[in-house]
Parts: C-alpha cells; sequence; structure tokens
C-alpha cells in the first residue's frame, strides 16, 4: 500500500513519521507525471515543489491557516493533499478540477489565481482583515522567482514592509539552482538564523556598540546593514522583511525545521528556498521551459505529443525574421513568454535585438512606446490575458501619443484547459474605445503574414490578435507578406438571403457554415472584416442594400466587441442583427471545442440562428 | 531688467554665469507663482524643482539630450526654459500650453506624460534605441519619490539594471527634506564620489583583496556591499544601478557640478536629489498638500478662491465616515489620492481602517480583493483614470472571484485643466465588459450618498463613478442614505415624442434639455439610468412602446460605453437612437464647460438633435 492512499487532508499527512515525508514525495511525484502525461498541464513547476508544499501543510494547518499561491500553476502537490486526489485525474479537463487554486474549488484555495505577482499583496490583505477580526491564523504566500519581477510584487513588498503585519512570504527560486554543498551550508546558516541565534547575536551587538554612541551614527542601521552584507536578501530587509535563506527546497526535514521555527515569527518573513524545475523527471529538469506548460507526452521517452502543423505562432514568429532581417529598425519584446508567443527563435537570431523583460507587462509597453519615439520599430507580443495588465500603459504612453508600436496578441480568444484566468476573451473590448489605435485580427495564418508586415509599415500603433489554435482550413502561405488596406474586410463570398460577419479565427466557421446553408438553398454572403478599428463600415453598408439579415461572430465577449460594434453601426437602419460570442460571464476551462461547442461558436449554431431569423 | 528676460532657451541660459542663476531661479518663482495664482495648477511640485531644472538645462543639451519627466507636474521651469517663456500664461487654458509635457507641444518634450512611475522604462528605451543608432545624446528621467513606490518604475529600474545602458535618473526627493548641515556633508560626500575618487578606491581595495584570493568567496560582491553599507541608497545598488547622493537640491552651484561630474558616467547611475516642495513661496511649503494641485489663490495670503458647494468628493467622504461609524467591516483605500477623493477625512476619523498604499493602483485592488475574501468591506477610491492601471486586478482578482469590493471612480469624465492624460472618459467602456460588475453613476450628490449605500450592502464588487465638477442643481441631501434596486432606472419626466437617456451628470442636462424642448411643445421623456450595468433594458423597452427615438448622453466615451451599449440593445427595434459622448480622439485640455461646449455635451445639442430626429 502506498503512502498516498492513506492521505486525503492535511491531518493525515500530520500523522506520517518525519522521515516517510520522501517517501511520499515520490509517489505523489510519479502522480503528477502520470496525470499530466495525459492530461498535458504545468509539469517543471509542479514537480519543483512537492518537498515544499509537503512542508508547508505538514507544518501549517490550512483551511484555517491561509497559503496563497502566486500564479497557481504549481499548486497540484497542494491539490493531492487537499481533498482532491481522488479526482486529480480530471485536472484541467472540462468539469473536472481547475489547473490553478479556485476558491469555488475548495476550502483550501484560499484564493484564486492565475496571473502572476499578486500573492504579496493577497496575503498582506488577509493579514490586515486577521489583525482587525482578532484571529490567530497564519498565512504564507508561495511566490516563484520569477513573479518578483512584476512591479505589483514590488507595489505589495513595499506596503507590507510598511504595515509591518505577520506573514511569511516563502520565495521559490528555481532559477539558480546551487550545488549540494554550498545549499548545504546555507540551509545550516538558515537554520540558525531561524533558531534565533543570529538574532540574539544581533541584539548583544548593538547593545555593546550603543555605549559607545558618541557621534549621533544610526548604529541600528550599520548593524542592520553588517548583517545583509554577510547574507544575501539586502533588498527585502531595505523594504522591512526579515530575510532568511537561501534554504535547499527539496529537503523536508530541513524545510520542516525551519518553517516550524518561522511559524511564531513576528512581522514580515522572507523566506528564499532554492528549488529545481521538473525535479525528479530527468526530461523535465533538463528542458524546463519545454516542460513548464506541456501537452500530452510519453513519460519512458520524453517526447512531447505535438502538433506539428502551422499555427499562428510560428507563423508570427518566421515572419517577424523575415521583415527584420530587412528592416534593422525592428525589435522584439516580450514579458517572459519568450516560448509562447515563437519570439525564441527570433532571439536566436537578433540576440540584440530581442528584449524579454520578464513578467513586467507594463514596462513591456512603456519601453516599447520610448523605443518607437526614439524611432525604433518595436513588436511587443504578450498574451492577450497578460496585456490586461498594461492597458493604462497602452493608452497613456502609446496610443496619446500616436507611437508606431506592434502590439501581438497571442492566445486571444479561447484559450482551453488554462481556463477563466488565461481566456483571451476581453481583448476586442479592452482596446475598441482607445483612440487612435489599429486593431486586427487574421482569419488564417497566411492572413497574418500580411498583417504583420501592415502593422509594421503603418504609422499608428497597431494591435494584432489571434489565438492558440490555428485555423482548421487548409492554408498555403503566399511567398511573401504584402500590406494590406487598413480598415478594409473582403467580402468571401455574395449571397442574398444573409450575411455572415466574422472577425479572426471564426472567419472559418462562417464559411463553413455558408457552405451548409447553401445545402438548404440559403445563400448567405461572408466577410472576413479583418479589422475592428477602424470599422468598414462602407462594406457592411453596402450589404445592406441586398439584406437587411446579419448574424456576427468573434471568439471575444460581446459586450463591447465587434458584435456590438456592427449592432451600433446598423442600429436604426431596419437590419437584424444576432451577434454569437461570448457570454457574460466568466468561462471555465476545458478543450477550446467542448467550449465552442458549449458557447455556440461553431457554423453548426449560426445556421441555427440564421434560421430563426429567417423564418421572422 | 531681469534675467529671464535674456533667455528664450537653453542656449541663452548657457550665456549666465553660474553665479547668477540663483537670481534667475528666484525669477522663475516669481513668475511661476504669478501665473498659477491666476490659472491654477501644480504650484508645490514646481516650485521644489525650480533650480534641479535649471541646473539639468545648464549642464546638458536639450533636445538633443532627452530630459524624460515623470508624472511631468513639475516641468514648469522646463516649459520657462524651453522656447515657451511667452505663453506661460496660456497654461493650462483651452488652447494655451498643456500642464505637462507634450511631444506635439515642443521639440523639448522628449515624452509625454501625466500618470506616474513611466520615466526609468522610457529612458531606457531611449537609451537602447541610442545605442542601435550609434547616437551619443546623454538621457535624463527625473522621478519624484513618490512615483518611485509604483510597480512600472521597479519594472524599469530592474530592465535598466540588468541591461546597463548609460542613463541617468534623477531621483527628486521631497518628502525627507533634511537639514542644512546633514544636506551639506551628504553633498559632498556625493561630489567626492562622482569625482571618481571614491571609485578609485574601490578599485584599489578590490585588487588588493583580489590576492588573497584564497577561499573563493565573491569579493567583489562584498566590496560592492561595504560601499553601500557606508551610503545610503542599497536597494537602487542592489538593482544594478551607481547610487550617487542624497544631494541638496536646492543649491545649484553643488548640482551643477555632480551633473558635470555624473556626465560622462558609464551604465545606469541614479542620483538622489532632497528638494522641498513649494520652496520659496511660505504657504505652499506649510502646505505641500493643499498647494499640489491647487486652483486660483491670493498671492499675499495664501488663500485659495475655493468653490465650498457640495460636491461628489465630499458627500462621498462625509457618507463613508457615516456608514463606517456602523460597520466596523468598512475599510478604505487609496493610491497616494487622500485629499483629492476625500478620503483625508476618513483617515482623521479612523486611521486604522485607513490605507493609503502610495501610487500603487494595481496593489491597491488586490489588496483590497483580499481584504474581501477575508471578510471585511473594502472601499477603493481612485481617480478614473488612474484605475486605467490595476483594470487586470478588477478583472483577474475580483470580478473572477466575485468579490464584493467598491470602487469609487472619482474625476470620472471630463477633468477639465490637466487635459488628455487626465480626463476620465474611458471608465464606462473599460468596466462594462467585466462580468459580475454592478457598475452606477450618480446624477447628483444626494444619489451618490444612496449608491454607496447601496454598493455596501451588495454581495458583487460594485463601481461608482462621478466626475469632478459637482452637478449644477441645487440637490437637498436625504438624511439617511437607502438602499437603491441594483439595475434600476428611473423616469424623472413621461413625454411622448423623444426620449433623453442620461447616465450620472448627464442627467441633468437632459432634464434642461426637457424643459427648453418643452417650450417648443415638444414633450420628452426623461430617464435616469443610475446603473450601466445590469443595464435596465425593461425601462427602455417599456418607452418604445410610446416613442422610438431616443438620445443618449454621456461624459465618457462613445465607443463601448453607455450609448453603444443602448444602440445595441436597440439594434432590431425600429429605434432611432443618436448619441452624445465624447468622440475616438484623446481630448485635449481647457476648462470643462468650453470642453462640453465643444463637443455637445449640453441641452442645447440634445435640443438640436432632437429636432434633426423630429424632422425624419
Amino acid at each position: 500500500m502506498k503512502l498516498l492512499d492513506k492521505i486525503n487532508n492535511p491531518e493525515d499527512l500530520k500523522k506520517l513519521e518525519k522521515k516517510s515525508l520522501s517517501t511520499l514525495a515520490e509517489e505523489i511525484r510519479e502522480e503528477i507525471i502520470s496525470v499530466i502525461s495525459k492530461n498535458g498541464g504545468h509539469l517543471a513547476s509542479n514537480l519543483g515543489v512537492v518537498e515544499l508544499t509537503i512542508s508547508i501543510h505538514y507544518v501549517f494547518n490550512s483551511p484555517f491557516d491561509k497559503i496563497i499561491w502566486d500564479v497557481g500553476h504549481q499548486t497540484y502537490t497542494h491539490k493531492i493533499l487537499t481533498e482532491r486526489k481522488i479526482n486529480f485525474n480530471t485536472i484541467r479537463m472540462y468539469g473536472g478540477l481547475s489547473g490553478f487554486p479556485k476558491r469555488s474549488e475548495s476550502k483550501y484555495d484560499a484564493f484564486g489565481t492565475g496571473h502572476s505577482s499578486t500573492s504579496i499583496s493577497v496575503a498582506l490583505g488577509f493579514a490586515v482583515a486577521r489583525d482587525f477580526n482578532r484571529e490567530s491564523y497564519k498565512i504564507i504566500a508561495v511566490i516563484g522567482d520569477g513573479s518578483m519581477t512584476g512591479g505589483l510584487a514590488f507595489e505589495g513588498l513595499q506596503n507590507a514592509g510598511h504595515l509591518k503585519k505577520d506573514m511569511l512570504v516563502v520565495l521559490n527560486d528555481n532559477e539558480m539552482f546551487i550545488s549540494k554543498k554550498i545549499g548545504a551550508i546555507v540551509g545550516y546558516l538558515a537554520k540558525l538564523l531561524t533558531a534565533g541565534m543570529a538574532r540574539k547575536f544581533e541584539d548583544k551587538v548593538i547593545k555593546t556598540i550603543s555605549r559607545f554612541h558618541g557621534f549621533g551614527l544610526p548604529f541600528k542601521k550599520i548593524i542592520k546593514r553588517v548583517k545583509v552584507m554577510l547574507f544575501p536578501g539586502m533588498l527585502f530587509e531595505e523594504m522591512g522583511f526579515t530575510y532568511i535563506g537561501p534554504v535547499q527546497g527539496h529537503n523536508i526535514n530541513t524545510l520542516i525545521t525551519i518553517l516550524e521555527n518561522l511559524k511564531n515569527m513576528n512581522g514580515p518573513v522572507l523566506l528564499h528556498v532554492i528549488t529545481k524545475k521538473g525535479k525528479g523527471y530527468a526530461f523535465a529538469e533538463d528542458h524546463p521551459v519545454k516542460f513548464h506548460g506541456v501537452g500530452k507526452f510519453d513519460i519512458k521517452s520524453g517526447k512531447i505529443t505535438q502538433n506539428n502543423k502551422v499555427n499562428f505562432t510560428n507563423v508570427f514568429s518566421d515572419t517577424l525574421i523575415n521583415l527584420a532581417q530587412k528592416d534593422p529598425k525592428i525589435i522584439a519584446i516580450t514579458a517572459a513568454m519568450a516560448k509562447g508567443t515563437g519570439l525564441d527563435k527570433f532571439a536566436e537570431k537578433f540576440p540584440n535585438r530581442y528584449f524579454d523583460v520578464g513578467i513586467a507587462e507594463e514596462h513591456a509597453v512603456t519601453f516599447a512606446a520610448a523605443l518607437s519615439a526614439a524611432g525604433m520599430r518595436p513588436v511587443c507580443a504578450i498574451y492577450s490575458t497578460f496585456m490586461q495588465r498594461a492597458i493604462d500603459s497602452i493608452i497613456h504612453d502609446v496610443a496619446l501619443q500616436n507611437l508606431p508600436v506592434v502590439f501581438v496578441l497571442d492566445r486571444a480568444g479561447l484559450v482551453g484547459e488554462d481556463g477563466g484566468t488565461h481566456h483571451g476573451v476581453f481583448d476586442l473590448s479592452y482596446l475598441n474605445y482607445i483612440p487612435n489605435l489599429v486593431i486586427m485580427a487574421p482569419a488564417n495564418e497566411n492572413e497574418l503574414q500580411h498583417m504583420l508586415k501592415t502593422a509594421l509599415n503603418y504609422d499608428n500603433p497597431c494591435v494584432i490578435r489571434y489565438s492558440k489554435k490555428g485555423s482548421d482550413l487548409e492554408v498555403s502561405l503566399d511567398k511573401f507578406p504584402s500590406i494590406l488596406q487598413i480598415g478594409k474586410g473582403i467580402v468571401l463570398k455574395k449571397g442574398n438571403d444573409i450575411c455572415l460577419l466574422g472577425i479572426g479565427n471564426q472567419v472559418e466557421t462562417c464559411i463553413k457554415a455558408a457552405e451548409l446553408l447553401a445545402k438548404k438553398n440559403i445563400s448567405a454572403t461572408v466577410v472576413n472584416m479583418r479589422f475592428l478599428k477602424p470599422l468598414d463600415s462602407d462594406i457592411v453598408k453596402e450589404i445592406l442594400l441586398k439584406t437587411k439579415k446579419f448574424i456576427t461572430i468573434e471568439e471575444n465577449c460581446i459586450i463591447g466587441g465587434f458584435g456590438e460594434t456592427i449592432k451600433a453601426l446598423l442600429c436604426s437602419s431596419g437590419a437584424v442583427v444576432e451577434c454569437i460570442g461570448l457570454p457574460d460571464k466568466f468561462v471555465e476551462h476545458g478543450s477550446i471545442n467542448i467550449l465552442r461547442e458549449k458557447y455556440g461558436l461553431t457554423s453548426e449554431n449560426i445556421i441555427k440562428k440564421s434560421l430563426e431569423i429567417l423564418k421572422n
């Protein structure tokens, strides 16, 4: 019988002896590797925190104590240990467990997340509330070193250091995995420190020196500085945190001892833990980026079941490299998503013209604005959902000054298994009202290359948004990208009964629907609108002369998006406009196809709506 | 003849002798005080940087060298010295100079701004572009200590420290004005440091120690730490900047010497300058917050020509205090806008329940989300334009988890003289598509108190947006706030010819218009919609039975706002809908009344549009 079989919740975990916990860790690792090889998911980050998670749950009492996970793509062990072992094999599947912490899923998930750098602010909010309510729970935020680069984390640190509330921030540092030897020494120092020895020593020195208080020098400050000179983490000490570490993050015994010692420390404490991404699975240890967010894979060979067909991301990547070869002004910027945006290839080709700024979307955009003002041609590639962080930078630094920056929003529309925090279904709405922007969405990969060239040759800021899932149509790529006319859509098929207006990846849904409608003797006009802004109102008005029945479809929420824009245009025209798009709710996780089916982003739904409209 | 009379541009400035520059500073101060006492504007911040600005222009060569101002509310001296002395008296007036740097206004304004914490990212963008283009200009960012609290500044520092480009960041620290004596000593040290002495010393020590390289310890690191132990600014050194300072910021000679020394230093340098807000004008020195953004005032008495009538801000302030007296769960949060939002009074009354988090809007919102999750009732008051920074936090941390946080957006709509960077004319559009939000806008101050009570008693996140300018109607406040029905508008006047739908402060424009229309024998229905979301579609559909002619009016951009929402609702209904609101462009600065006139937010325009619609 496995140890894991005996464990359903943190209470069960506490019944185990300390010395058997590393065996449990191995069992959990096996379970994670097995499930993720079938479901896909965040592998490397989760394998890195198995021991850390076990230790935290062994020492603290969740759900009474609040564990706040940053980003949340490292919570699989947490889920397994908190009553979700039984359905862990449903993770990321429609109707199954979420890949991220979620308040509505479990009382052990104190706060939901999916985006980075929120955990310190959240921990502080809980700490303030706890003290108001005279409660006594502990608060532990677990944040990766990548998330620490986000400005929000800094804002949180700052305010937490200022308010001096009791809370523990665990910095999970998986970038600089240091050698075992050094790890051990440092671990020993950290243990001493946390056991109070170093603090006592410090107090003694301060007292001694204070006697010679002759020159009015700030001795306490000097002592603090001597301490931070001897130990790393000055930055955190400067900000008001007590810094402990670094500690080796795969030794459960050490971790437990340290966490026990830290449990009753006052004020904000930062524990620096060193872990290895992908720990325990050789392929993931060697290729942590490849195994960050991964599809199905073969456990033995480490081979990922990949879809090698042309998709938006690799067409963007190749086209940008080709264009950059001819135009030395082109600069590429990403916010910690080199591989996801396809800019990793650009980085290899043009290392000096490539900037990964870390998880810092606002900086990425403002930095791009200045590059543009100084004569360069920056291309800023950020996922649709993460660009929500930089809307003010787009408005205030780029659009207001009408600077030609090209924004490339990958993962626009439904992203599937990552779910509600990650769907890129708001961008058309959060961009449409911004003056000076040009907003386009390619119907297929070939159009994307033309749009990229178009954007790089236009004097306004331009946005190109496209989805993770490539088009299902067989698309051949033109040899050279060409410049499209700004603000012009194209009629793909002429018909007299009804008009289907599509944008982005939903144009192909219109094409399929029109073919099926033709079989029912209904002739539909199909328009690829290409641009949300400027909107091709001429093309729509021309069609209005033939038919007054319209259906719009977009992989974006309907409110403030393409559909409502068309409705606003055709209001008072006598036309009937039916909008298909995502509803006014947060969309759950599940495969893209299941979600499209559920929310009607299908040719079948277009046909159904067409028949309804034509009946009246 | 004044010295200032001889100066039109930085070239003229360089012709002056150093010793006469402090006289010039006094003349500029007089000019600023004189003009701002008439025009209103940012007084304290501008008086604080007169010497600093003169010194920068004396040493560097703008526009060849790029001076990047953070926030930009300290650029009056800069404007006076860069060809804008002649029309400085038009500052903040419609058609006159902007109160902020603006690329389209002057070649000396390298980058426009208005929001905080962008300058380091911008300076870095210029530095990268400069090096690509093998240009040789210098880059100087001037940033206040307040702006340093913004996460974007941290993201910028981090990337600048990493990329090691030559750039100078001047930290204008006007919080902790230190005594002259200490200032002088520190200033001397800074001079020595910048003259290269300390650096030479450091090199020598490193060389000496390196010989005893026995234990493989990182000596360079230790030396660096010894240095930062002796001098402040560790945080910046840790991030890869060379830190110099603090330096007294009102001694032009010292500043010039230091800036000359820094001119040719390599890598990113941070110069810490201590200035006094309001310097040289006793009333502003004593009350820097009062004289931050100030209306007209009397120079001799320091009395501000104040409008003491009831407005939204003080009704919010009073109501929140009353409600908080009864509900101990209410917490107030602001991001460095205590006075502007009216929360300064709350802070006096409930110091422990009040949190000013600094210029950190994202943190403010995420912190509020956690407070709400932990059972408190947070009210987060942030200007509409600054909330653009925290849209993702609203989506990801609040709305997705449907946490009851109350957002209070002051300065929604036109703000007048602060202009394009500050108008709050996007919020209805950037909020409307977010699921779970309730969005309301009071027509007058009395309604605001009811809305605040309503929001604090509802289980969804709620937004209340209102304008700087109170309503012009005589409004009496009900003694007690009551709870409104969520999502219900009210018919203020019934009529059969046309329907005027207003939201927020534009309801009164509808009322006035209806009165004037009545004189022309046109009977108009007037609706105060109260809620953008959930929208009262029932009330609109009921009216549709009587009239099919509608006019909407809002102090927000039309795209994605209230008007387009009504158009989308009434599309296919056969109704004619005309929307009045702000156009798809950035609105310039000028008095609110001038701007309302220009963009048709007037009862006269409603009448004109009504007559047009009724003619057809």
